[in-house]
């Protein structure tokens, strides 16, 4: 892309005390969740290796793939917006693509839209130190309407 | 359809035996998980309500959902071609409609396709007792060539 | 679903005399696209097999089919909530189940939810005269803001 | 990606008459396509400009870019597996972005897997000269056993 990014609107220290305070659910001490890299629209978030997330062939699991891509979405939209709580995933579309090492999963997310009402991106989840992704994320987020 | 429906390929109680067994990360006591109806190719599974899967809001998660209907689609490729432990999603789709209330999740899941390497289905979800679906997903798993 | 529908906002003549005049690309005479039935937010159209869809294979081509679910969710959007001719497709899924045969397509579209922003649907494409679907698309219209 | 790509399994040159006489629905003079680029498993095509793709709100139709990106998928999975006429789309998912210029189409195809028997790619679509997509697709191509 060309023209110059904007600034983020929110850094990952910030981002990571609102989702602790908000969020708790998902973000919490113990979820292995860490927001590496923040910039305007595209952010880094690791997830530790638990063995819990293994199923049938040793593999980390689907959901744990669609859980990790769905919140570093929701990361990246307060990186293009500021902190919107009520923010809502509307559809997530994911191709699983190679089985996952038993490592840690990295997911790069990428807004490619940020509008009015909805923001769409895309993640690519990587084991780490792989090259390959194992899966790939289309998400939109309904956007509550700001003054 | 027109065609006489097979007999499912395992039963209810058959299913939820070997799902205990082979994934046990997913189908364990306190999982909140019921497989509620097999036929074939067509299931019904029902996902007990817990708080902790709220999030800002007050809304059942995206990844409780995604996950629920995940194992739904499971659940009705075995009621089709048999315990097929190896079977693994390629794509998920899925479409959040309406907030879900405060109560149990009703997947009701059905085979659009069963080929002899690929199965496609289709997920609605329901918050219990209501009419209208909080969720669709549409699903392709990829099946272990069978002699 | 146990409640009674609406009655659809506009009819099949009506819809189809909207669309002669404000979407002549897509339908004008000799597109083969007939609407055959309109209820609220659930519409069936036909598209009259003409032998330049084909592609390798001797099937009907996939871009034939996207068009025509894609046309039926347009028509379904106006079965609900009126002519809406700048309504826009936010994204658009389909799976390819079976080969089609060398037939009319079958369109049988149904909207999931229609709210103030979003109407969300899915269509079932046929082959005329065949049980199972040839493909399945669920698709998002985004809603211009109506008065 | 650290690892070196392997050359292309046939040149834009090579994929271009095969399709005219494999494909000749889609591929034909006058269809205002040009394969302008082949890379293994990443491509880049162009589609000219035509006022009857035009729609209500004076864009490019849906169907029209639809058709553009299984296109660009299609020259893709040749790039990296050689000329197979049957190969054929199971799924696609396509998010509408921006409203396309009335400009030419360009697509960007890139493979994210290869494998035995499915190749799974995105496509980037752009009005030629601008930065932002207007359109994100992926999409699997199941492909037919090769010896």
């Amino acid at each position: 892309m060309s023209k110059a990014k904007p600034a983020p609107a929110l850094s990952a220290a910030e981002i990571s005390e609102i989702l602790a305070v908000e969020f708790p659910q998902a973000f919490y001490d113990g979820s292995g969740l860490t927001i590496e890299r923040v910039d305007y629209g595209d952010v880094r978030i690791r997830k530790a290796f638990h063995e819990d997330h293994l199923r049938p062939g040793g593999t980390i699991s689907g959901p744990t793939m669609m859980e990790l891509a769905d919140f570093a979405m929701y990361v990246a939209v307060f990186s293009a917006v500021g902190a919107q709580a009520l923010a809502v995933t509307t559809n997530l579309n994911i191709n699983f693509l190679r089985k996952p090492a038993q490592a840690d999963l990295i997911a790069e997310a990428r807004l490619m839209k940020v509008g009015k009402r909805l923001a769409v991106g895309e993640v690519s989840l990587y084991s780490d130190g792989e090259d390959e992704p194992v899966a790939h994320v289309t998400s939109t987020y309904s956007l509550p309407v700001r003054s």
